[in-house]
């Protein structure tokens, strides 16, 4: 298939100049490209590379002397990284899942398909479920009983989701997302060393050891639309209550959502990031890859966490965060500074120390 | 299925009062009450949302005025957290699996399957496994060759188990559970740049670079009694003996556990926790969300590690620990508190400088 | 099967001593040996195990006294771990899985399967996917369209291989490997706070809260020859051009591979290791466990990173890292050394500031 330089710039609102009606395969990196081939090449590393390919067209940033880069076209995009939302939703050559119901799947017959529904081989659907409308389930998928999952989701290979979910419109899980595994809560019959630990900051005191028990989940999980889950993530289900993602909430690979979580609107976590057992995150928050919030704490909207931060205490609403202990970044930025200098420093103190206690006894 | 407050409070231990031959049908957060719910009010924040739901009983800490909430009935709880799990026990839902051996499961004539087992849909049986009596095997689960499955054992879908595992009664598998992968052992045929800076602690000396040759893992994985495992978590085979999780021992999602490590019995890993090979952990040792334990190291009984402790060292027993490296918790939160204040003790030293050498030449 | 263990030092190239013409079953650790089996006893420790148990022969460190330890024969190693490579490739008992295509998979019949491939239960090969020779497919993997897959792979039980990967001879994934799910690349319509925060190191500005757009992946992945990757890991593919592993690089489990990564030859990434989307790492780099990189960054050659380093700016060639952020390990050892002396150090300063400014109102 392929795409006029006029209607990519108007599918993804850009501007088309030169021979628009020059048509492409598929995008490219500058230097990969064969004569077919749009060249992406919003930044000036990759517009040096175009040379180095057989480009005849290329996304640029607005204002581009394109021309004078020898394309015979171009599109213009006042901001690149949005212009590669539309170009690359245009072009995507998806996963060749095939249309309608394989034959091998397993379909109970209380499950309430909706219309245009595709289900990939080995797939099994639960008792009661119900699946939205256009929704595509890919291969060896297990739907739960009685999960509710909404219009247009786009489910990839060895997705499950556990019993009693309910999941929004256009839900989007890449392979081996886990949904609804029970919460991880146990339960000494009398008082731990862990409560006692907690308790005192660093003390078991007299605690004995015992066994655990187990605390089940009654709970499962609730999803908004728009959501997105990256591969081998898992979020677990709740108590009593469900777990909960909001609406627009985007979760990488290998994220850990733990039992009575409730996480916003519109965040995003990066990947290996872990939230412990009924924490509240805000609306827009970002957690950047490996960060890890502890249970039962608040993190505000609009908080920003880099990556690898650990976030140990309740964070107010639009902080910008990192370490460990989690400390506003421009805190741990002036800290790190001096911990560099720290083997000076303890010279420095040792010189002074020499110099003003020397002969006097003190120390 | 409906429970009366006598019914429920003689099953979790509790002190049933009021009308006690009021019935229940699930638990719920006590503003989420409707009037056929027990809302679980264990704690003052919990109590003072009575009020906004409708329930007419809940699961009170004892000692509480329940008449005083408005409450019909009321169980009374001695420790509110063992309570929960006797309850939840009793009200657990469930997954809904069918009973018995669905017809698209593949199971290998030559294993031995006990009484009462069920196995969902498409999941594969491999050649002498033992599967034991009142064994509940989710859809999409791989029980490996010679696998041996005590009784009771609970698997959530798509569990995989590899060959010659041992596992004993009561096992729990959350979704996503690999057992028996390989351990991750290469060596090269000289000796390597990782083996020259361990030794030197930093420096690679002139090791030369080289390819990987593979360890093949001879051992498998061996579980005790009443150990769960959760969703995404990787057991790794040993590489001469097995493997090793003692009985009561319990693993949150997405947890790692390296090639011939030995856990103890009554231990908690919590999420994305790692333990790398040949380290041994002792019993009732509790490893925080995101902790990592080094290879080949000794961490004592009853040790506790704070969320995001990286143990480089081996730990004594009765241990608190936390920081990276790992430090007892009460050090590290004292060197913590001085870390904050280091750009203004790097500015008092600079101030001392300043005073004590200005003029004669020193620094 | 038995082997002797003449034929045992011929195969791992080291030398047999006594009754060479003895044979074996098993490998075991000492301890645990029985008369048939090869005691593993290349160290100190495990050396002066053999009494515990009733070996007759042993692997041993080249020139140990064989005799003096009471076995009927050795083999005599020059490195031990490397002599590990080649017993355990050929005493591995494998997984049991059965050779031929199992009737249960679904093969699509536009794939290309080559000579001598085994397909486990319930696996599915999507259109146009290519298998070559000799390779074996476990149970329940999933294969997508278009997939090249090189001689000779090794695929265990729930592995999943996303559309137009293209992977090299040697394969060798563990269980729950996750190839090819989409990355996680997101943008606002406006500049949003990440940006802001990221070009001032922690100041979001006026940037307002938006809904996040998605940025499909267009590549795919490419892996050379002789890699492997271990249980519930996951390489996300690329969004112009392919995410890349190259030849002789192997990964742990549940290791994050972001979009567009390229990592060289010969590496290894330890458990829980994550690397974010566009960073390079050279050839011959070791990542140990837990370890982060941060996206868009260059880690050189031969670059070793200890346990939970977590690197958040270019790394040259050679260096030796540790720390959180990353810096090279005698840095962080020397500061680390002072970081414990913190709260001393401290108190001299506030001694000295005593002593030097007292009655003259500095400070």
């Amino acid at each position: 298939m392929t795409h006029s330089i006029q209607a990519i710039a108007a599918a993804i609102g850009g501007e088309a100049v030169g021979d628009t009606a020059l048509t492409i395969v598929r995008a490219t990196e500058p230097a990969d490209a064969g004569p077919d081939d749009l060249a992406m090449a919003m930044t000036p590393r990759f517009q040096a590379a175009i040379g180095k390919g057989q480009a005849r067209a290329a996304l640029l940033a607005a204002g581009t002397d394109w021309q004078g880069l020898g394309l015979a076209a171009a599109i213009l995009a006042p901001r690149a990284r949005l212009a590669m939302a539309g170009l690359t939703a245009l072009l995507d050559p998806g996963q060749g899942f095939a249309a309608g119901i394989h034959p091998s799947a397993v379909v109970d017959p209380t499950a309430v398909i909706g219309a245009n529904v595709s289900i990939g081989p080995l797939s099994v659907i639960g008792p009661r479920a119900r699946i939205g409308a256009g929704s595509v389930i890919g291969p060896h998928c297990v739907i739960g009983a009685e999960v509710t999952l909404g219009d247009n989701a786009f489910l990839r290979e060895m997705v499950s989701i556990g019993a009693r979910a309910r999941i929004g419109a256009r839900f989007v899980a890449q392979p081996g997302v886990r949904i609804g595994g029970d919460g991880f809560s146990f339960v000494t019959p009398e008082v731990s060393g862990v409560e006692m630990a907690r308790a005192t900051l660093g003390d078991q005191g007299d605690a004995k050891p015992q066994a655990w028990l187990r605390i089940h989940s009654l709970g499962s999980v609730t999803i908004g639309d728009d959501v997105e889950i990256g591969a081998n993530s898992t979020v677990d289900s709740g108590t009593i209550r469900d777990t909960v993602i909001g609406s627009g909430t985007k979760l990488d690979s290998q994220v850990q959502v733990g039992h009575n979580v409730r996480i916003g609107t519109d965040c995003l976590l990066c990947a290996q990031a872990g939230v412990a057992g009924s924490s509240e995150i805000g609306n827009n928050v970002v957690l950047g890859g490996q960060t890890g919030v502890g249970d039962n704490l608040t993190v505000g909207d609009r908080v920003i966490a880099a990556g690898a931060t650990k976030i140990l205490s309740n964070v107010p609403e639009g902080r910008v965060m990192m370490g460990y202990p989690a400390v506003k970044m421009d805190a741990f930025t002036e800290a790190y500074k001096v911990i560099r200098r720290l083997p000076r420093l303890a010279r420095d103190v040792a010189a002074l120390k020499n110099a003003v206690f020397k002969g006097n006894g003190s120390e």
